[in-house]
């Protein structure tokens, strides 16, 4: 379509409620820009398209040409036994368990296939075949050394002919950790070795399971496999199989995204940044990256930052680049470099409404096919860099992003910004809301900041968790979804958990809500959180929801959970632990892989939105009910995102009972007899 | 559900015209069977579970949770531009070229799945960590050996000090072998080895198109990615990638799983066997094995012969033991042994309907999950054997099959069947049925018998082609489906073609509904085909549709087609051969990977009942007509089974125009001067 046919298009289709579409303000006056411009939205289009209710059972089968068999729950319910069954006798499980883990194998493919563009340029820099990357982080290299068994230092002759110890050379251990790491997608036997960070335990519950995974790859393709007509028609059987690719995703593909990521381009500390629509300048050249992989967006940072670049866009009537993020991309750069973040999955089009955008860059995931034409509705160049993710829509121009090449190919996107930057149609108009946040609480920086300068160490969390002034930890995570209200539910779900004393660790999407909200201050303890938790933020200095990255960032989540689980008093395994998991507006595949490998390492975790399970009673009943037994965590779905956060507490609190912590929460110092004494309990 | 439930169920369900349903005889008496016993079956099931009209036309995406969204065509076409696009933008073509390249990679996971079970017991024999699989054809494994480059000797010093050239073991090349072969699932970089045996001038044009798969896991594992929410967004990119991960399967997970089959159990060379419902023995314990891997079947071959287990047998009150296969297991063991079939995919439910199946046993895919049901209304045991396959409906037994005590599990598996004989709980009713038939003509076969005892070779096939009494080979295959009158649009397609001297390569159930109209016999030739094909056949001897094997073996008419262009006359590349694929009832994913690597390697390729595209245009036009101009193949859709094998002709006669053979059809020996003046042309 051209730019004349999309407004044409936009002229006549429904107009979203810009106040029922979001509670961001800024997101609201670009959703009324929008309108003004003639611009349809994706908050416009979900007036018009609802979606399919049967589907969204997830009782739809179209994995044989016999169907699409669709198994609805009948309007008055089940009535005597439920004989629904597809044309090869499919039952609604069967069906329900097959999509689900479809949505994982989906999921696991995309992180894990992230891990592996990682694991690759990682390897490169390893070798030296490339001078645009090198092992920045040494420290987090040798971490990941040791659970690699990659040895560090070697035995050599001294010179009085004395064997002694010798370091090794940093790019040698890199090779080999690089070397091993790749290995790890396509092991076909055995067990994918970052799992053996989750607690002991939890370990040898897996292998009691078997649902250790023994590759990333083989896992994910295990999956398509057993969903395939006349296969796997046994919902439990599925389950199993899905979890194994879960786990082969967090602690495997994600875990090794996040670790090479940390070591070629710094583990995250605390870094104050920006974020939402007003950090784009009117009188600068804006770009804005948006995506997931960190290999583009590190380049841009510094193509950005080129003196003959930077003159360029003077030369142009620029007085500076803005280099913005958006979505996961968004996260990794603010993370590293501070650098701001102009909004969230839902605000991708709207940034190109404001008319200031010269340039948005992509590379993979999350990325809606209609920027390319919003895009075309202004003078926005949308650029594609991924070969595995072109746009047809659109005048997309595709700027290959090579790694052996990778500042060059960074530099030639930015200049196509900056030259870009006289075509502006019309003043833009930038929202005025931006604010502060502190982010990049990796588990490291969790460690360090909770253990005070002297000791680097998670028992000062747990001490504060056993004497009740923190009442438990949330992952808050996920993405955006248009079904639903725009940061609505992240930010409800968060600000009840604080006034509840819950600490939260968050990633993704929510992370960017809870930093748009001002909810990544150290300042916000003192206006959201309950006396307890306000008083430990306070203490430490550090704001009462941590930001910890991108969603392959998850892994962090699951590390510091065995860090608390290590650190002791709370058990024995993550299913221990006053913990909850919570995607209030999810969205993506990724987060169905994300919510199972967290409710398989033994965290209770609600999504809101909706499931596609509700068609398939059984189905349901195993997931929210069943998984408990066997692995600790469950699955549920809520909503209403009050009710959503109330459940989450009620879980926390179910586990402080088990844990003997609700006996009065007196504010007692814990020494190690007295952990001892709740460990053996 | 319990069996009295089924009933009551199937007692108010509407019933299947059995004459509308199929055309074969057996399969018309057993639904009549089904409704007089009050059991419900698929054909049953079609008449009330209309399928969903959008899924239909391809166009309904479930990717996130935004959605599904639906894009069904307007009923009046499109008017103007079209301005279809779902939530987040994505274009019908977008949407229907995720589904398609997903159903690749599901068709791909079982296909190569199942080659990887083989390779992992492959290896296990050859290094003879198990007693009951060898090492039984071991000039085929030196063929293999010779394209995965593993030497087959070694230089060694003779007595006299000189060096002599040593064969090697042939269990130390198997290793080698098997080595090899398993590393092709997880490999991260390079070619898969097996699909270097495609023609030279194919090789050159996958390379050049980067479409040379890297690994078979890596490139199913990127499809899921790719088609995940907002990477992929190029209906040409996303066929790219279906292409890849197409070539993997068919050029490698599939012909591993064939070439490692042959190894394991011997190549198949032309055998005589009986087919239909009429295999079974009303006064036999008879043992059905139904699905995919020969792993299995070949262990219960092995123990339904053993003397205790007949004396078992008699015991019981039988006179023997009936084994016979279903779907692929069949054609598998019915190529090495000549043991029976009882029927393709629709009639899985109705063997269990006799009443005279003492167990059905089942491993992977195309099981349909309703034959618990069935069983249930009768004695039979279902016994699911796979841990990657459990069903959850019906009293359905699970004994585990494990490789290493492989023999052990097959008798334990036979020993139940016969224990259930006593169990029939009203007189059998088996249909009269049952037709001879000569099947097993894998590539080496063909070659054989072509060539004449003088010399093994494609020349003589070629020379039929080149001199007209031959007019084309076409690959007709595909499954059962029950949205279409079972194996009507099979035997119409093949007996058009045969009519018109078009000789008929066939597997899967194509194979079977050919057996079982008299299609694989010798004696067919006379009754069926043109006066020139004919000839051909009766001077051979051979029948005019040729049984290659079940749907992994669909990389044997790969490699025929390849020997083919080899041998010379008839062009440099498969696209230059005046053949075509045919997939008249397909039903499952992976048909459709099998019909795109049958495009990308250059074949015309025409699927009946319905596919997926019709809801996108531009996609569709892409598929069925753009891709010739990269690929020499495309794909097509053609309902009407006449009108289907008369486009497969005058694909078949555009070809011939092209390589100059449509001027006359004399019958002249074409020499090899003269063979090279047409390989210049």
């Amino acid at each position: 379509m051209a730019a004349d046919e999309i407004k044409a298009k936009a002229k006549t289709a429904k107009k979203a409620d810009p106040y029922a579409a979001s509670v961001d303000p800024a997101t609201q006056q670009m959703i009324i820009k929008a309108h003004n411009d003639e611009v349809e939205t994706i908050f416009d289009r979900a007036l018009t398209l609802k979606p399919c209710n049967i589907g969204e059972q997830g009782t739809c089968c179209k994995n044989c040409s016999q169907g699409p068999c669709r198994l609805p729950l009948p309007k008055k319910g089940i009535e005597g036994k439920d004989t629904r069954m597809g044309l090869c006798g499919a039952t609604p499980e069967t069906i329900a368990a097959r999509n689900f883990i479809r949505m994982v194998a989906g999921g696991a493919a995309a992180h894990s296939d992230h891990g592996r563009g990682v694991a690759e340029t990682f390897l490169a820099a390893a070798r030296k075949e490339t001078d645009d990357y090198t092992i920045k982080d040494t420290e987090k290299l040798l971490e990941v050394a040791k659970y690699c068994n990659v040895p560090t230092s070697v035995m050599v002759e001294g010179e009085d002919g004395q064997k002694v110890q010798e370091d090794r050379d940093i790019y040698d251990i890199a090779t080999d950790v690089g070397e091993l790491a790749l290995a790890q997608w396509g092991q076909q036997e055995g067990e994918v070795v970052p799992v053996l960070q989750a607690p002991e335990a939890r370990i040898q519950l897996w292998r009691d399971l078997d649902v250790m995974p023994r590759g990333i790859d083989r896992e994910i393709v295990e999956i398509m496999h057993r969903t395939h007509m006349g296969v796997d028609q046994d919902y439990r059987n599925l389950i199993k199989q899905g979890s194994r690719a879960a786990i082969a995703d967090g602690w495997g593909g994600s875990m090794l995204a996040t670790d090479l990521q940390d070591i070629l381009f710094g583990t995250p500390y605390p870094v104050q940044g920006e974020i939402n629509l007003g950090v784009m300048k009117e009188d600068h050249v804006n770009v804005i990256v948006h995506g997931h992989e960190p290999l583009l967006s590190e380049m841009i940072v510094v193509a950005s930052q080129d003196p003959e670049l930077l003159k360029l866009a003077e030369e142009k009537g620029a007085k500076g680049i803005v280099l913005a993020g958006m979505c996961c991309t968004a996260n990794e750069i603010l993370m590293r470099h501070g650098l701001p973040i102009a909004g969230n999955y839902l605000q991708q089009e709207l940034a190109i409404v404001t008319g200031a955008v010269d340039a948005m860059v992509v590379d993979v995931q999350c990325i809606m096919e209609s920027v390319a034409n919003v895009a075309m509705c202004y003078h926005t160049k949308l650029i594609t860099t991924n070969p595995r993710a072109m746009i047809e829509s659109g005048e997309t121009i595709h700027i290959e992003f090579d790694e052996h090449s990778a500042l060059e190919d960074a530099k030639k996107i930015v200049r196509t910004a900056i030259e870009n930057f006289p075509n502006r149609r019309a003043q833009p108009i930038i929202p005025n809301e931006k604010e502060q946040m502190v982010v990049g609480f990796s588990q490291e920086a969790v460690k360090y900041h909770l253990g005070g300068t002297f000791r680097g160490s998670y028992v000062p969390l747990n001490d504060n968790i056993i004497n009740g002034r923190i009442r438990g930890i949330a992952g808050v995570v996920g993405c955006n979804n248009a079904r639903t209200t725009h940061d609505e539910g992240h930010l409800i779900v968060v600000k009840e958990l604080l006034k509840n004393d819950v600490i939260v660790l968050t990633t993704g999407c929510n992370a960017m809500a809870c930093g748009k909200a001002g909810l990544l201050t150290p300042e916000a303890a003192k206006v959201y959180c309950g006396a307890g938790l306000a008083e430990v933020c306070e203490t430490v200095g550090i704001p009462p929801v941590l930001h910890m990255g991108s969603c392959v960032d998850n892994s962090r989540i699951l590390l510091a959970a065995s860090e608390v689980v290590k650190a002791g008093g709370l058990g024995k395994d993550i299913s221990d632990l006053p913990v909850a998991g919570s995607a209030p507006e999810w969205m993506s595949e990724k987060a169905i892989s994300i919510g199972h490998y967290f409710v398989v390492s033994g965290v209770y975790t609600v999504f809101g939105v909706g499931l596609p399970v509700t068609g398939a009673p059984r189905f349901q009943k195993y997931l929210f009910e069943e998984l408990e037994d066997i692995y600790g965590g469950m699955w549920d779905l809520e909503v209403d995102p009050y009710e959503h956060a109330r459940k989450m507490i009620q879980h926390i609190d179910k586990k402080r009972k088990a844990l003997g912590l609700d006996k009065g929460k007196e504010r007692v110092l814990v020494d190690m007899a007295a952990r001892r004494e709740l460990d053996a309990a």
